[in-house]
């Protein structure tokens, strides 16, 4: 038998033809089947139409070793995966007693009053020569056909069941025929630096690692505040694989320097979390322009509460003044969006709260609101301890929730830095 | 020439191949062409691999009536677009010179002082017959080519180019070739009801709609929280089609009456809003588990700066007490997470805060903290005015994020009914 190496897949729904669905599956699957050492030379999806189906299925096989195919193998007449998969590869279908008696069984246990509809008997047809793959989150089993030398496997489309059945494949009969040259990421994530900054900066090293073995290969992805490297490399074991991507990501960071908050893919939240639960500190953020969400970033880490009492969000000067004491002459003098208000918006709050840190948020979110001297998407943050104070004024572009992101973004990374 | 129906769109990159990255491109040209009566039959994605590629616009070009293809038409080898097309329909590449001309000035008014590198003109090179797009926002341009009655377009990956590019053709050419049976959707979204329910009172509007002229088809899209009823049609023009699913739209809030708060789209924390901005009303909000997380979605409105000045995140007992006056004895008779504890959140951020509408969330968000009595999930939201206190206990279920979210639902949806 040949080793496994090209891949394709194909997620099978209507409903992922729309405007308003993508499929996501493929991600997940694309992930388990690199770490095995298979490439996925492409993706396809096709509604719940047979005939389009078989057309694909045919198509797709005669480039690939392994063929996936998730989703359409519910009991209705719009599942259709398993029709369409025996009329491409030619193999009659026919009902497996086994599964039906399960089917049944099932049926049974979840305690409804009624028999099995008939009807779902279909989800017990099989082409000729597949093997049944146990599903044990939900009625409809996988399958798994040898076919030329190739391998087709029907995996149900819910990702709850999927999952644990992919898994199952893949610590089995999938690692055994696989080549051997398992393809892994590791993300890297930075704050404080653009695109082309990053890009720059690392040209070097992607010269490096063309020619490295094994090769790594970078690709930076970017959104508004947060650039992510992923850095990938395949070789013989999945050792020696870690060990090259441990050593680049080491690189990374020593060229990168501090601007790299995490080396696994962790949020930037959660980083911040750890450096305040590791000192025994506790946070309190004063917000205006980010409306809470700071502190909802912070929150949404389990345990944040061992560093978060309260934070307040003052939207108006009013509240700026009762609530954290911002002076009105301040506010008078230099406006809501200042250095000055904001670091008083960080005294008040730290002070008020009993907290360590204490930062304060003020800015122009948009879309109006902005002037020629303080422009939409200006946001001034101020991170203040008992012994250090810490101001900076950002321009960041973009639709109203991305300045609220990149002022969240900012004033995390500002205290990260200070605690690091 | 027979008017244009079934359509393929393939995305072309290998970023689009990797564990993370999905292609977007194709809902937003999914949409427009349903619009004009095209339906997408099938989608693919392929990496920057001419073989692969070439097979898929074959395999895909049987199917099809129109061929879409998405992104690989930059300057470098990796761009293969051009080619896989030129290979797939075996017609000639050739300098298309009136390109090259575009290119040289382009790269000079960008104010380069180098001439145009020579790799640059690969953008210009064409398939024999092919129509040249003009791309306002970038270098390279799209390309229609008609052949044997099929349509196959070519259109840039970033979507700041393709979007202007695809809504000219919109507008023009594919307008005037397509079965000007255009298929329009609505978005009607629902809360306070969970996707079974939903299904079932609207099982005898299915039925109806089934046997309509037009058709009226339905489907829903629903996570944690958040449930939208898709609800789409087809006819022989945009003004049917638009009249047939406003009296659609119209049954379906009838049956799900005060549930349903949006038939556009409208997000929850826009309507509500919309809401209080009317009135002429203040909301401040005391968060407990969601963290900031409300607060932050009604500041995600442009002009919400109008009814909110202020909300308190209370994550403490003690925050709770001093910054909203909540009796420690309360909390202790009955625990934080309690409706006395919740109704005093509302009433105290209403009164300190001087506005109309006080809302208090307290709950446990998981994945620690729960006990038989007060689970993780268990939320609690109190909604008061002056003249109106309502409170609710809720329990949700999924991760620590999920539970905020739907919190934070539920807590922007009892505001919306109190005020409707």
């Amino acid at each position: 038998m040949t080793a496994l190496r090209r891949a394709a897949i194909v997620a099978v729904g209507s409903e992922l033809l729309t405007p308003s669905k993508l499929d996501t599956n493929s991600l997940h699957i694309t992930d388990q089947l690199n770490r095995l050492g298979l490439d996925v030379v492409a993706k396809a999806v096709v509604g719940d139409a047979r005939e389009e189906l078989t057309h694909m299925i045919r198509a797709l096989l005669g480039r690939v070793d392994v063929l996936i195919l998730c989703g359409g193998l519910g009991p209705t007449d719009d599942d259709v995966t398993r029709e369409a998969v025996a009329a491409a590869l030619e193999r009659p279908l026919a009902e497996d007693d086994a599964i039906t008696a399960r089917l049944r069984e099932r049926f049974k246990a979840r305690g409804f009053a009624m028999p099995m509809p008939e009807i779902n008997r279909r989800q017990a047809m099989v082409p000729a020569g597949a093997v049944v793959i146990e599903n044990t989150k939900g009625s409809a089993p996988g399958l798994w056909i040898d076919h030329d030398g190739k391998t087709v496997l029907l995996l149900p489309g819910p990702p709850r069941e999927l999952k644990p059945m992919l898994a199952a494949l893949v610590e089995g009969p999938l690692r055994e025929r696989s080549s051997g040259e398992p393809l892994v990421s590791r993300v890297v994530r930075i704050a404080g630096r653009i695109e082309s900054d990053v890009d720059q900066v690392l040209q070097p090293l992607y010269r490096e690692w063309a020619v490295a073995v094994p090769a790594i290969s970078a690709t930076i992805l970017a959104a508004p505040g947060a650039i992510e490297l992923h850095v990938s490399a395949r070789a013989s074991s999945l050792e020696l694989v870690e060990r090259a991507l441990d050593t680049a990501v080491q690189r990374v960071v020593s060229v990168i320097g501090a601007d790299v908050y995490s080396t696994d893919g962790g949020k930037l939240e959660q980083v911040v979390g750890e450096l305040l639960a590791a000192r025994g500190l506790h946070i309190a953020v004063a917000e205006s322009c980010t409306g809470g969400l700071i502190t909802s970033r912070l929150t949404d880490v389990p345990g944040s509460s061992r560093y978060v009492d309260q934070s307040i969000i003052t939207y108006s000067n009013e509240a700026k003044t009762e609530l954290l004491g911002v002076p009105t002459e301040l506010l008078n003098a230099h406006g809501a969006v200042s250095e000055p208000v904001a670091l008083a918006m960080a005294d008040g709050i730290r002070v008020r709260a009993d907290a360590d840190v204490g930062v304060g948020v003020t800015g122009i979110a948009g879309p109006t609101g902005g002037t020629p001297e303080k422009p939409v998407g200006m946001v001034v943050v101020a991170v203040v301890t008992a012994s250090d104070r810490r101001c900076r004024t950002f321009r960041f572009f973009g639709e109203r929730e991305q300045v609220k992101f990149q002022a969240s973004q900012s004033a995390l990374d500002m205290v990260r830095r200070l605690l690091s």
